[in-house]
């Protein structure tokens, strides 16, 4: 169990959100000037994109794709609904294979007042019709749970433990978990459902920021790594032990950053890395 | 199971937060006249008060005292911390006793940046601690399970699997759980895990509001019943099949409720419950 400071960027990847006012070709250009290793694309930055294009511009920039986020969103109240989420789906896998993404992150779900486990049953439906498409492209599904405060609407998948009980359904190394600390830290069951994830060889990415506790926005107030109350390197010791050894992406929603000059959040990004990480 | 609509306010209860500009002698002479059955009294109306006249004016009135709220908050950085929490918590087991209550409801704890077992490794020595206090003085303590986005100051024990292990670690009728709605909706073990707490006598108590979608504060946005996304009636009916047949308590923080008129706020209470609980 590693729990010493980071000494490089090595691991260092960037989820494009985090620094929502740039556009794709700002952030192909900035974040290598950084030091970023790796970015995960979301998906509004691809539109009117040729994507394959993009992921050559990414590499070329000396960068490496490590995620499309996001699909998901599996659950719906009528068959249309769900049929159209599934082709929205597939769109992601095709985007991903060419933007060169070996992954889509999946925010799998809920629909305000319908029941948890009829939310479950739909998102456990459309993991199966996806799972065949997304093997076919070689593009992997990473489940991740959301804080239980976005089970209104958002996912139905709330814990690792829930998460880890749907990958460990399907026979295939294109289906595992995404570990984001701000959705999962709270859990006294987060550092042996880790365990149980790598042993299954199911630990597919690892999220970072923290959790502020004068938070003034459900959604858009994530603090930096070392603003809030994550313990974060034991928790990267849990996925460590686990056997996961992949970029540690850094997934900050923030009005307050997102305000600034992002250059400077980007260094302010690192430097929280460094210290926290 | 049963489902079905209540039809009357026999099991009515409201916690005095609810009405948070009210005076304890206000709820005293306002609660009845609406119909409300019981109270369950915050601590704060008791400053300055004789606990036992209050509960006997509370049970002249016609009402009941279903809890004192609350105790707990068993976690801290020093020693002395922890002392001080456990003289707080035996005089709230007094005020209890002279007010009347069955119960104490507990809020178990949780320090900013301090692990989630340690957390819980203090809470185990604070309940064990103050169990043979609770048992001489006939006063229930009830683990009140917070939702996760309480975790960092408020209480490391998230989830109703997290509350019935403590409550099961004693052999005693004096400690058990108490069920929110608020806190737990969002579980998809909910349901097995009130028939398991009821499998041992332990669901003391059953809390009731809703889950706002466009929740403006983080503390003090709860929704009226019905307002919200919680499944509110199938939730009772777990309960329910669990064997509990005791009060429905109302607790809704909301800035919104007690900015205007106290009687208008219950007499909505009274209707939400009506339709929805």
């Amino acid at each position: 169990m590693s729990i010493e400071k980071l000494t490089n960027l090595d691991r260092l990847c960037v989820h494009t959100i985090t620094t929502k006012p740039w556009s794709i070709e700002e952030i192909i250009e900035n974040y290598p000037k950084a030091g970023v290793k790796a970015v995960s694309v979301w998906r509004d930055l691809l539109q009117n994109r040729d994507a394959s294009k993009i992921g050559a511009q990414i590499r070329d920039a000396g960068m490496e794709v490590a995620s499309l986020v996001r699909g998901g969103f599996f659950t719906g109240k009528t068959e249309g609904e769900i049929q159209a989420s599934l082709d929205d789906n597939r769109r992601a896998i095709d985007e991903a294979s060419a933007l060169g993404a070996p992954m889509i992150v999946l925010v799998c779900g809920a629909i305000p007042g319908q029941s948890i486990q009829r939310s479950l049953s739909q998102i456990q439906t459309g993991l199966e019709t996806l799972l065949p498409y997304a093997e076919t492209c070689g593009v992997k599904l990473g489940i991740e749970p959301l804080h239980p405060m976005y089970a209104d609407s958002r996912s139905a998948i709330c814990t690792m433990k829930t998460a880890n009980d749907f990958a460990e359904r399907y026979d295939s190394p294109y289906i595992g978990v995404v570990v984001d600390v701000f959705h999962l830290w709270w859990d006294p069951d987060l550092e042996s459902e880790c365990k149980r994830c790598g042993d299954h060889g199911n630990l597919f990415a690892f999220h970072i920021c923290d959790w502020k506790m004068d938070m003034e926005d459900m959604l858009n107030d994530r603090g930096l790594m070392g603003e809030g109350v994550i313990r974060l390197r034991e928790i990267r010791s849990w996925v460590e032990a686990a056997g996961f050894n992949g970029f540690h992406e850094v997934e900050i929603f923030s009005n307050r950053l997102w305000e600034g000059n992002q250059k400077e959040a980007l260094e302010r990004i690192k430097q929280a890395y460094l210290e926290y990480a």
